[in-house]
């Protein structure tokens, strides 16, 4: 006996966004957001998050621009890492996330802090102009936005989307309080994750296409 | 300038448990279903899905001797595969996700279905008394549900939390509707997820520790 479900992978994907579309109110964003938007709605199931969703000025651009040039997409969690789709990559960028780098467990441990944030000081060699994709860890975006204090190279975007209950909230608040001028898209308060954040880097790179 | 918040990976773990705890009401679960839903909670930053997970009679106890008996854990997506805590696995399980198997792509051209859903076609050889974790693709719950009643070896446990708009809804349904005897853990509707489905396989591996 088979099942009655959709089976196509074109179908599914149309009739997704089919419903995402109307399930979810894009009036407060610039027509370029819509497919970040879009693409986020469909990965978590929640048309709400657009109502708090906040894109800042020249962020689709920017990251668009980056993804041509062909900027890296540094990311703080192997789970976000594997959610891009490098077919979507026209450029081929890098994707690094150094999470598991043998010298992140030595500074976290120096450092008393979290691999999460340690990693962020790996990153200064590729964060130039790299799109910065955190879908886990409230202590790596709190340490990205200490690193870009003291004069670490500035990423051209940060999909800031810690997820969770202590410090998700509180880093998104302060990148919200002064992005340091490097724009960024972000979801105030506990949600996040992996998947919105890989959502918006796969918009980015080929809005609803694959 | 160092900005304030909690760096120390102990303390965060503790006082993310804690506030979960706080924010979540667990009265209609078993005692053992407790870490589960806490793990499930913190992975998403929403207590409310405990209002509406469902962890069938025995789900526990099965996915923890599973793990026990050295079972693998099959899942749907590489995010799913990525987001397991591979210490906290005591007998090494080995974690099986074909998705990108290139016999995937074939299977899925000839029946015009997805990858996700011919993945499961491939899971013969490692399903009996497996945990499956599906956190993406409802099409591949659709298919397990199949294979099972065609007879397929019988996993020990489905974790089963696709989400989105098409057929992740409709896939739990049948499952709640009929679990053809497999124990299961399910969200209805549209949430689900990969962070969740790991969050379900690290809890039955240890609790809340790591």
């Amino acid at each position: 006996r088979r099942l009655h479900y959709i089976r196509e992978p074109s179908r599914i994907y149309e009739e997704s966004f089919r419903l995402v579309r109307e399930a979810t109110d894009l009036s407060r964003f610039p027509e370029e957001a819509h497919d970040l938007v879009i693409r986020m709605v469909h990965a978590c199931g929640m048309p709400e998050i657009a109502e708090s969703l906040v894109v800042s000025e020249g962020a689709i651009a920017a990251g668009r621009a980056a993804l041509e040039a062909g900027a890296p997409i540094i990311t703080d969690a192997e789970m976000v890492s594997h959610g891009i789709i490098v077919s979507g990559l026209k450029q081929q960028n890098k994707i690094v996330c150094r999470l598991n780098d043998p010298r992140t467990r030595r500074i976290a441990e120096r450092e008393a802090t979290t691999r999460s944030a340690a990693q962020v000081d790996l990153w200064t060699d590729v964060m130039e102009g790299a799109i910065v994709a955190i879908g886990n860890a409230p202590t790596a975006l709190f340490r990205l936005i200490e690193r870009i204090e003291e004069g670490a190279p500035r990423p051209a975007l940060i999909l800031a989307l810690p997820v969770g209950f202590v410090g998700a909230a509180e880093s998104k608040a302060e990148l919200l309080r002064d992005d340091r001028g490097v724009p960024f898209v972000t979801l105030p308060g506990r949600l996040g994750g992996s998947a919105l954040a890989a959502a918006a880097v796969n918009a980015l790179a080929s809005g609803l296409g694959e």
